[in-house]
């Protein structure tokens, strides 16, 4: 992918954007990032931005490349009863990463992340403010708790991505989804609905 | 570092060998990997390579550069009841990661690890052969089930380490290890040491 430079020609004008917003996005994290600051590192307006990715949050998932829709993905984990959710989340997870175009999509992002901190801010931004952020948004959690219980979640749930697609780990490796959801939900059950002890309450 | 080559210095020899075993390991893993093919592919004598490195463990330790003593790390864990052993381990793998010599080691393995498939192939089985091989000898597990438990604490344990260490999710990274210790164990309780239901043992 090129540098964002100040002449884009038609052809690409779209990555010069592109580069210009994965600059911004590590540098300055999803919400301190700007359309108007990223069309200006492209030479373009911010127009051509919107008409090219919608708004930011589209050209922060096209930046990563994983093709899903975290909207959708919310829904699913909380559309039924809030008990369910640990183990929707963790179905809907294994389905992304399980998926023969999402899968390899996220595995590159999840390394770039392992790489150096540029990357990790960007899946860091990503777990955040696309999944948690709006998964929050829907359940009766304690906003002085909720940070905690969900770095508790993310570091299971990324720990899975990195032990059964990265590091293959087996048996886990090739364990079928509806082995793996029944044995690791009860830990995000406990991590994001069980009491906390003071212990962890401290820790904010 | 240098490849490995036919004809090492005096000076060089020490690393010679590392590099020749770095890509053994790398390539046939821990079990497979041969003192006498390391020693062959740095021009030397096996005599050389236990000289400076003991062992083939002490040779593998040495590849991965993280300056700990994975038997008396697995002593701490298992030394105490069984009942103690998930507190223990999540315990010793904090104090080595939050180690101001151990721990920017552990991270720069972990890192390899997830870069490539040598890297991983490393990680795979430092894990393996050097923790968990040794704490099962001491647990009163199931033989079927002990690799499928371990895969699961070892998903655990290395999403703990990418959160905290590489992803720096918060509140997680600046928790202290005595409010981590009792939110994360009793994950590896179950994973370790509780009934698995029959889809978790389908998976073996």
């Amino acid at each position: 992918m090129g540098k964002p430079g100040r002449r884009p020609g038609r052809a690409g004008t779209r990555e010069q954007i592109l580069a210009s917003a994965r600059a911004a996005f590590a540098e300055h994290g999803f919400d301190q990032a700007t359309v108007r600051a990223i069309a200006e590192g492209a030479g373009v307006d911010a127009a051509m931005v919107h008409h090219y990715f919608g708004d930011k949050q589209g050209l922060f998932m096209a930046v990563l490349q994983v093709p899903i829709d975290p909207e959708k993905l919310v829904n699913e984990i909380t559309g039924g009863e809030v008990e369910e959710v640990p183990y929707r989340l963790v179905r809907s997870f294994l389905s992304v990463w399980d998926h023969p175009v999402s899968g390899p999509a996220a595995v590159a992002v999840l390394r770039s992340g392992l790489h150096g901190p540029l990357g990790a801010r960007l899946v860091r931004d990503f777990l955040t403010t696309q999944i948690l952020r709006r998964v929050a948004s829907r359940l009766p959690l304690d906003r002085q708790e909720v940070q905690y219980r969900f770095s508790l979640c993310a570091s299971q749930l990324v720990g899975l991505a990195v032990a059964r697609y990265i590091l293959k780990l087996q048996p886990l490796a090739s364990a079928p989804a509806e082995t793996v959801v029944p044995a690791i939900s009860p830990t995000l059950r406990r991590y994001l609905l069980e009491p906390l002890d003071n212990g962890e309450l401290e820790a904010k």
